[in-house]
């Protein structure tokens, strides 16, 4: 089974989304129409076709306010659900099932449509080499988990945050006074555990790159052509990842060029969820 | 000025934020490439016409990694921005600006994308009584931030948890064996300070919830037809709710039955951001 | 069974309660004294009649002290118990049930006393139709519970913060001009599922209000003659909230005046424990 | 000026109590009806007289609330307050005052309430060498702010948890095997910085208790001739507590014996509030 | 078994060294190179000789990684291990057994250096009634798990904060203008369950000491001569403490002054940790 | 200056430790002999030579406690200090500077030990192009000051957690099946920004190692001779890490063999605390 890689993450996570559901009086309807002993069985079923991911999250719903694990997964995270298709089932308290209905759902419907997203751009390049990965567009206090969709999505991570990964911009290239003193800084303060990305505009600069050295260059939103040029530049001495006007109708042409990445933000900051429903039985 | 109404959730939000990207080690490299000394100045601008929301994320980031309040809004929440349009300003240390940069960003980004989709929806029904409302398909962990930019953008906030007011929806309904029992139990024992709102699917139930009573009746999937038939059943008793279906295609038909309110789960969860860029002086 | 219905809020507080009395060092006292495989049994009696409520935070914390489940209710809460009745029996290693007890009482205590003062105030005025209310003036960080207590004891819950409800104070009414440009700026900017109470200290005010119309109006300070004034004034329109000089004396006068609520500060604020010991076997 | 002594603590229970109040949506009646410009001047009026406590607190509360010091205390901690008088004025934004307001007088009045009833009992054994001492039966969560309040009220601190001092009980005596065995134990255990008190109900256990040695001896439930003769049997050689059957009218009698403390449990459990207004200019 | 004496405590010091480890993509080696269902067994097994500490600690490490309790614990806090002795046993899930590990061993190898270092100490002075006591010179938020450790290896503990025990120090004398003053105005305010200790540099300074009376004296920096003076002086009226240019080589020597505690800041703050292996089968 | 680059982490952090050090009832010492004006005037001062380390941290404890900022630094992290060197100058209320003093100490105390030792380790090799790196060995809950510090102490930083590099050890080799599937495993399912070790114990695992390639090599436990050829195989295509039985002895003759990295526990698990004393005037 695929899951989220720290569980202790997404515990709090998930206990902070129900407290923030629940608010200060829990679940008033449920309580006032629905008796304490009454159980229903539901099934998770997806309304439209797309990549599943969050099913940790949704049994950790479940499971903090049952106490138990009434959680049932049919599929696992990263498998393909057609328009229809089971996800997962549930049994137990009436209330608990509507109680945690709504983050169970608030979470699978967002992480499956990253997924979703990110497959869809996955799917259009698979006859490259070429990958995609997400970038740090992410939703405030979600990355983590977002960054698992994308991976179930099957796409790449890029840097988890500002300290896991070098990647000097523009800014910071005019700041240190150029490409060369810019990578020097980097290379003499940063841990030898840590890769080093740079982005370059023009070929010019790249030129600079490949002689100074690095690990990952960023193409900035260089036309197909340009790209082409600049893979052809690097000759496999470092990776070349692509960014900037990169959508659905532009990827495979951007994939083409040979580029090895291909970072894409609206994995993230402008996926829609996919439509997962709770049927009740 | 138009604030989030809650200053002290906001800046636990946006600490949370800061801390999620810089990590265990920091912005490493601004740190490698960028001097302690070295200043900015730099703009925040709109690269698409919107509705602007979230400057206090924003400003509070550049504060907490700063100490000092070097952000300036040019606009305030809730304002209209034309592609190119001046947001913000911000000067300070360079390293300060590019270490909160995404943070910022990233708020700004999201808020500014919920509020300029429920902008679209409300200007298509502009000419009825009806108002665009959001639902608890939020964000986790997010959802007050993402209400207020639903108000930002013209819409109208339903419930923010399970807790402050009554929804009895389908499921509540048959385990309560009925819609009379259902609503007899929530007046019973709901404070008299929350509202009552209620799901049918169809006139008849319709019928016996107004003959019960309660504040608003949500009128689930019905046609437009069905919709302009309850509403004159209803004669102003309580208000009408319409849900399901709803789309920027199909909002103004809905709203012209005659409903008080709509509303769109996708202003939560499936708005794309406002792309909000940062431009150095 | 009746229960608080958060138990993530309630395991959270108390954790930080037993922190709290632990301590750095723990219980020293029974470390030093007991031995670690002594086992007790202990019962949980009340030393003097009143309605029971807290069961659920003394059994959370034996449970987090001892990682099992160790106490065992016989009342519920909301349940009335004598003088010297028997509440709850407990088993398990004694350095535990020492360690835990004190937070167990304490909190059962309390809660205990409110739902009793409650169920007093709620006998004085049981011929008639008012319901007792609570207020805001709760024990910060408790409000939740003791508002749970309210209802264990018969009670109504008011407003559960300043976000719920819109409760319109003779502050308010200054600040917005009067009555009528509160009132209308309040349905403007509310939501449609927030309640709208506003107070009035004249007949002539109440008049005001049932022109432009709320949900709830507080009848502030009035004497028994106005209230019942107010009430033939109001004639069902509008629900009537009495405060004000409320005490054990002068409810059952108040109730008389035919007024739906009577909202009593004391009862959360000014409520004594109900005094319950635990017995060793 | 007496502040409490660990002003972290308080701000962050403050900071907890505003989120408590504010909630999701924060102050939305305020927020209706009143500008965002609007100012206003208000004064603190006890309603009773009394000792007055949790100035810090309230302060505190419109700090984080305003981001400035708004609050101007007139009187401070530990002082008595006649019935009307002013207590602390406090000017800024309308907004501010009332989103704080409840917040402000919550603490206040209960740690003056504390106060209060403390300085009572002090003053009817002032007479005596006899102090008045507090217990751990305090509100969950609020443990060190209530002690305060004692010593505000002119009261002594007992223990703060389980792990400050050492307190054998009846329960502890059993299970160690007598009183002698207890004292080893704990004399044997337990740090050279720690205090060791030990409960009696017997001249017999007494004698005991002054052979083995001990700080302090807590002589529960003894009728005032007992603990005359303790006291005489004790003859200065360690310190002598009296608790049970404590309220205001024994505690003179009690004091009169020649014990050195007295502990209460109602200080902190029982205390109504003491009534403080906020009376807006 | 001897078990750390407050687990809630160490559950969330646990947790959050896990989630410092974890970061936010989790254990991405074990991830990408074992399988989800590969088991493992392993021991824990010293690699020098010592007092072996935090069994409890990596016990729960584990419990938290895996959800179940895998750890066998062979020794138990307190006991003495020789060079390649077992501790303990682990057998689970390979990726939990290496996902805890550092943590665990973190954990266990600095408490039991601690542990190990109060042992040596204690062992030199074992033919005396001195004792030897640790210091506040702890890591920041491992204080009451380094003094747990100190009371494992044999020694006593000195205060766990400012707050439950007072020590007057030279700046304090200064400031309350002598050793008078400062012991009056330290019993006239604290609570009668905290000892008092006050520090002096000269035989003069200890005689006002024992005049005005105190717990414990604390000798700072005086030769062995000066303190065998001071124990006479003394006479068993007031516990004896010796601080300053305590090492294993001297410790011997100022035990044998007659003085009964020792207190050492280095057993807490520069204890090499023990070495401790995880031996996979 | 040199800053720890995650000022919202030192805050949170020096937070903790303060609470952890004032306990409940905070500085009763200073509170009962120092009157709440007083105020003083004292010196940090290296009691022995070494590197310095954490001045923000004792900045920080200062002003959390006073609310100003009222601590000067005279040298920078990384500075060298001689014997009584100062360090920085503090004036304030008295009752301040002794409460947060022990905090600041201790802080201080702790990293400038370990940059001490680091910098000790690092003149060693200064004439050998070998760099001192730390470990994952650090204390629980302080691993990123931890690893602050041996940067200050001229020392390179490995992995902050199991998340930002992949290294993989003889576990991991054993689990996939051998060096070869270990790396293509690892290689498959890294993001492009993070780098790959993997530890060899033999000269043909390196072969196997330098065939299929990787970022860094771990050679542990090698002996000087067997390092040496390994650099040779090497043959600076990928960079060499040597670990295993380093101390101050041997340090120099392993950096001779020309190793790229060696890397050291003790400096974070047995460094001892800097002597460094506030001296009061």
């Amino acid at each position: 089974m695929i899951h989220f890689p720290n569980q202790l993450l997404l515990q709090e996570a998930v206990r902070q989304a129900l407290l923030e559901d629940l608010g200060r009086a829990g679940d008033i309807t449920s309580l006032a129409t629905i008796s304490a002993t009454a159980t229903s069985h539901a099934k998770f079923v997806a309304r439209e076709a797309g990549i599943i991911c969050g099913l940790d999250f949704a049994a950790e719903a479940f499971r903090q306010m049952d106490g138990k694990d009434i959680f049932e997964a049919i599929l696992q995270d990263g498998d393909k659900v057609e328009r229809g298709g089971l996800i997962a089932k549930i049994s137990g308290p009436s209330r608990t099932l509507l109680g945690a209905e709504r983050v169970a759902r608030n979470y699978m419907g967002r992480l499956s449509g990253i997924a979703s997203l990110t497959a869809q751009y996955s799917a259009r390049i698979a006859h490259t080499k070429a990958r995609i990965a997400d970038t740090r567009k992410t939703t405030p206090g979600l990355r983590a988990f977002e960054k698992y969709a994308v991976r179930c999505g099957g796409g790449m991570n890029h840097r988890f945050g500002l300290d896991d990964a070098v990647l000097i911009k523009d800014n910071h290239i005019v700041a240190a006074g150029g490409i060369v003193p810019a990578l020097h800084a980097a290379k003499k303060s940063i841990g030898h555990m840590v890769k080093i990305e740079i982005e370059v505009d023009t070929l010019d600069q790249l030129k600079t790159v490949i002689e100074v050295g690095a690990d990952v260059v960023l193409l900035d939103n260089m036309s197909a052509d340009q790209l082409r040029e600049a893979v052809k530049l690097v000759g496999g001495k470092l990776l070349c990842e692509a960014s900037g006007g990169v959508n659905l109708e532009t990827v495979k042409v951007i994939a083409e060029t040979g580029v090895d990445l291909i970072s894409v933000g609206a994995l993230t900051h402008s996926a829609s969820v996919l439509d997962i429903g709770l049927d009740f039985d």
